[in-house]
């Protein structure tokens, strides 16, 4: 069994001649000019740069800045854009037409509906559709769980995954998301429900680095590590039957999101939350209490030899992230003046 | 990338000297009678057993009859019981003491209440607490699933799963469910976060069988292969660093559960289940319809060579459950003997 790095990306921070080091504020500049140049009006600019400079901070390197160039690259990006609207809704509920708005907004949005519903109600389900590119789950999801509340996220996409004895793609890459507010600070548990993330696979690509055995596929299904034939083809799900099971749950999930509502195919972008107070379940406010025992017993274990701490899930990325807003972040100095240049 | 079967039980139904063939009359009869015995009232007795028995005719062998003297043989069942009652309630959501009774009672009636509760506001979230053994995920989901509604379950446990770089467990073998309606027959997904269900460890260890390398874990939290001494230490998590974190999700929702109320501790039985009525999300009742498409889209893609159909999780255990309704459940005949000498 091959534990993988929880974030490889984190490990490529180092400066060099073809990088270039920017403050968060300098970065913040670079990313909201170039979307308002987009055309995307500052508050919303705001919104998608805030996320993508969160993911830069906790060590999502590729989820960064150079997201703006997959935005401004992407075809539905020149298609117009509707505000995001609730189109169905209940005192516990409500569904939200995305409005060709890339998941950043759409998701944000859906986020901000869940937490006005579970104040009002102690618990509500929000789901977003007609959208694309879903953003880091663990973003929204940090963000329901600062109000004090917990908070679930599945987010369905398009094809890259197959099933068990499949030779084409029908899965997303399907992350699935837990936050849960704790006395020693949030815990998020974040997961892509693929072997790969899309964007790591692209990233291999790139680099024409091979792929792990058994992962990749080609356009006609057949077995490769070859990263840029799995572009065309698709990877497998991790975890063998169980990770593809979750994966089929997610993209169900995106159903009760709206997924199938914007192009009739039940293969697409859903985006659904639900929120709870945790006062609803345990009177007295004793969750986050507890919650901060259960990280405290999970550490306190004795460890394998050689091993210095054991993780909790998100530790590692809120701690790198409170280093990063110190030091700064590092782009591809390429990325900078192709940013730059939209 | 291993695939593991999705029921290696299943293959273990042959006659044989050792074996009798009893139909699913005699079955009940058979459980029903012992666990009157046992001092439980003919409707509880009911409760277990259909759920003993669904477990054996999806072909979760070691789930069925032989759980009677699990049950029998645990220190919690000489202890006093009360009734199942709530202890905390909302509009959407319930707190319930399971009353030192079995999950199959306790977990049972909580998903009783999120039936009631989310018939009446769309949405419900009910937890359970003071139970053990906490029964078999996918048949409390199809119950709520039967009833129109999506149902998400997580059961927490005792510990018997190591973190990675733990030397000790921390965390339940917690298993996370969730359950759509279809047009084309319920779909449920449940799978277990450790590595193997903690029955078939016992199983490995009762028939002299190792465990597949890298999962096993003996008392001093050194690799083992010896199910006898995994037994007294314990598994890894499914999937890496992935199971690992969903394992952790599953601990945490069985705090929202109560699962630290009955001693105290943050590693103990909570069973959460929170159900929701697809209506609330996708008006006119579409949702059981997109959910048999998205069924049909994944069923007819193209396939590996050799391989006869793509397997929609949930879709092989029904299938059995139709002929072993009609061919019997096939029971060791020392078991029989066991349970009668009850």
């Amino acid at each position: 069994m091959s534990f993988e790095p929880a974030h490889p990306a984190q490990l490529l921070d180092a400066d060099g001649p073809d990088t270039v080091r920017m403050s968060v504020a300098e970065a913040r500049s670079l990313g909201e000019g170039a979307l308002q140049r987009l055309g995307y009006p500052l508050d919303e600019a705001r919104i998608i740069v805030d996320q993508l400079i969160d993911n830069a901070l906790c060590g999502y390197k590729f989820a960064g800045l150079p997201r703006i160039l997959a935005i401004a690259g992407d075809w539905k990006t020149a298609n117009p854009r509707t505000s995001v609207r609730i189109v169905h809704e209940t005192p516990v509920s409500a569904l939200i037409d995305g409005g060709n708005n890339v998941g950043y907004i759409a998701a944000y949005r859906a986020a901000e509906v869940a937490i006005a519903k579970v104040r009002a109600m102690g618990i509500a389900s929000v789901g977003a559709y007609n959208s694309y590119f879903s953003g880091r789950s663990a973003y929204f999801v940090e963000r329901i769980v600062r109000e004090g509340y917990f908070a679930f996220h599945a987010a369905s996409g398009q094809p890259h995954v197959l099933p068990p004895g499949a030779a084409a793609p029908a899965l997303g890459t399907n992350p699935i998301a837990f936050g849960f507010p704790s006395a020693a600070g949030p815990v998020i548990i974040d997961l892509g429900t693929a072997s790969l993330m899309w964007g790591e696979v692209m990233l291999h690509a790139h680099l024409g680095q091979s792929l792990p055995q058994g992962i990749g596929y080609d356009r006609h299904g057949r077995p490769t590590s070859d990263a840029s034939e799995a572009l065309l083809g698709g990877v497998a799900a991790f975890g063998g039957h169980k990770g593809y099971a979750l994966s089929v749950a997610v993209q169900a999930l995106g159903l009760l999101a709206g997924a199938a509502l914007i192009r009739g195919q039940a293969l697409d972008y859903g985006f659904l939350f639900i929120a709870l107070d945790p006062a609803i379940m345990l009177p007295g406010g004793d969750f986050p209490r507890q919650m901060a025992e259960l990280v405290r017993a999970v550490k306190a274990l004795p460890r394998q030899p050689g091993v210095d701490q054991i993780r909790i899930p998100s530790e590692r990325a809120f701690r790198e992230r409170e280093r990063r807003r110190v030091e700064g972040i590092v782009l591809e100095r390429k990325v900078v003046a192709s940013i730059q240049a939209l």
